[in-house]
């Protein structure tokens, strides 16, 4: 039995993560909740699953600290939106703590930090995206050395196919039209649209896995049913595969090394109706690749730049100011307007994020180029 | 350093293993050879790689049990025709010797006594087959009782999309034309067109890695490129897919568990051509699936006599003498007049390969209609 502690637990991974609980009685429990805005629901879920009131919370960064460390916490799932969820999980790890982190900005801010956080108290950070997880089981039993290329899948998004002039026209209607994987979060369904989202992945799993992002790669597989691959230095390449249902990559990640049947509809690799295909991604239509590769190798806060600024733009362009093809040319020139700090602290991180949400913003004052008609 | 005897050095495997063990010099030589006619190649070979005059065979099974227990031996690859290579891998793994094993009709005739002498000596069964490699790869770090259930890809063969009626007029020259794997013997091709090396194959999976036949399946996947695949309990998949070169479960087979970079073409992921594609397996034409899992299910004598009258049957057909359609029907009416022995010994498995040769002979002078016109 385990006890965990859910961060973010009114959103799309919190609630699933709550279903993982509720079909595995035997094998976890909650111990704690948090929610941003959701009391209502927190409440809910807190009588659902007995949780007591001292053990909630809906308030800031420092709520989140006491929650990721209760005693009686074995697991911390960080499932807050965007980047506020560092501190949280720097905390849980220095407590020993396991952390099933599906929050994949702590990574792209602070991997460093929080990586050597892991290694000094032992403590696991175990993969809640699809993506690592597939590649964590594939890893699984094979020796580090051996690796030569972790492969990130990606569905490509709803604009795919859209020639490239076309894609400034895109509404926010046509970018939250996620072709394969149902109930994401709106920020994480435009990420998948620019590809940022595959741009976060990277880094995120350059830090999870301890490699080089030169060696790890993105595959556009339209179908989702490939969730990630690794290639092995003789060439052999191991994959994941499944239903697009986060629950799968909660589940592994809650009860690492081991697994359970939670009820939930099967794979069935003979009933596959879709022809599986892959291709490279088009870096001109979708820049966002190449931006991780800089903010990777510069290193120090310019992927707490590169976050920041794209999550800036995109809560733009879901308010309607910010043309599509915008998203990823103001991350850009944000990226651009930035000195990075080698080596930063978690402060300096933090104040980098707060740098470039502003820079995002008054680099758009001087550019209307970039908004939409009428903003 | 491993030292190596390979147990026919001269067909397709064993040819293929000499080019592995060329590319990695400083991790693989070879101790000992054996060829059953090729005599003139074997001695070329021994001379190229350095293998003493007296650690070459070319003759019986007694022979083979020499070589297989050379006190110099680490690992014996045992890439024999058929059921003859049984004593020589009893024998290797009763020495302690790891054996990599090609020939799966050692395991399908006597899996319960090798799979017993593996465990008792603590030696290790390495499958060369790339669909056993591939599930081999993929259950490395999974815990076994999470596993549940072996998928088998099958090419279909050539025949996949013949219907029925037509199979009967397949020629020998058909049934050799394998779509995707390059230089495979003419028994082996033969039976990927019957589907009775899926059979084989499924019997070779029970024993190598302890599981039911009940929970082992066959999905038809025509382009070769997944080897294989292993479903979880929570309805995780993991799948094993490359080049279709036989060269890299050779190479995983003998350096296990590392891996080294052999300088052989690679697979790149976006530059599959072709969308991979998975069917059910249609058992109305290929009946061979059906034959395994009675025998499996029987036990005792039966897979041997199977076996051995599918090897007689492929014989006939390759000698023009049988249609194509025969050769299931042929094995089955063999297994039909079959007393199966439970728990037998080796002999009693070799007596019963040779009733079943005998047998499938007797039951074709009885009834013509399973002749070529004019055999």
């Amino acid at each position: 039995m385990k006890s965990i502690v859910i961060l973010g637990c009114t959103g799309s991974i919190g609630t699933q993560t709550l279903d993982v609980v509720r079909r595995l009685p035997d094998r976890l429990r909650v111990v704690g909740l948090s929610a941003y805005r959701n009391e209502a629901l927190l409440r809910e879920q807190a009588a659902q699953f007995g949780v007591p009131a001292d053990a909630l919370e809906s308030g800031d960064a420092a709520d989140l600290v006491r929650l990721a460390t209760l005693p009686d916490a074995d697991i911390v799932v960080v499932s807050v939106a965007g980047a506020v969820g560092t501190a949280a999980t720097v905390a849980a790890l220095k407590a020993g703590k396991d952390v099933a982190l599906a929050t994949k900005e702590v990574l792209v801010a602070a991997g460093a930090i929080v990586t050597a956080e892991a290694r000094a108290s032992g403590a696991k950070i175990l993969p809640i995206d699809s993506e690592h997880s597939a590649i964590f089981q594939c890893l699984q039993g094979q020796p580090p050395e051996y690796v030569s290329k972790l492969w990130l899948t990606a569905s490509g998004g709803p604009f795919r196919q859209w020639p490239k002039d076309t894609l400034d026209r895109a509404t926010v209607a046509d970018a939250l039209n996620h072709p394969t994987w149902p109930s994401m979060g709106r920020k994480i369904t435009v990420d998948s649209a620019t590809l940022m989202n595959k741009a976060l992945e990277t880094i995120e799993a350059r830090w999870l896995f301890d490699m080089p992002t030169e060696q790890i790669g993105v595959v556009v597989h339209p179908q989702s049913v490939v969730h990630s691959l690794v290639e092995m230095v003789d060439g052999s390449v191991l994959a994941q595969m499944g239903l697009p249902d986060m629950r799968l990559p909660i589940e592994y990640a809650l009860l690492y090394p081991d697994r359970a049947e939670m009820g939930v509809p099967r794979f069935d690799i003979t009933a596959l109706q879709t022809p599986l295909t892959f291709e490279p991604p088009d870096e001109t239509r979708f820049p966002a690749l190449g931006l991780a590769r800089r903010a990777a190798k510069t290193g120090g806060t310019l992927p707490a730049v590169m976050n920041a600024a794209n999550e800036a733009a995109v809560g733009l362009f879901l308010d309607g100011h910010l043309t599509f093809g915008a998203i990823t040319t103001l991350t850009a020139r944000t990226m651009d307007a930035h000195t990075s700090l080698p080596e930063p602290t978690l402060a300096q991180i933090t104040g980098a994020d707060g740098w470039a949400r502003t820079k995002a913003h008054a680099l758009l004052d001087e550019d209307h180029s970039l908004l939409t008609e009428g903003s």
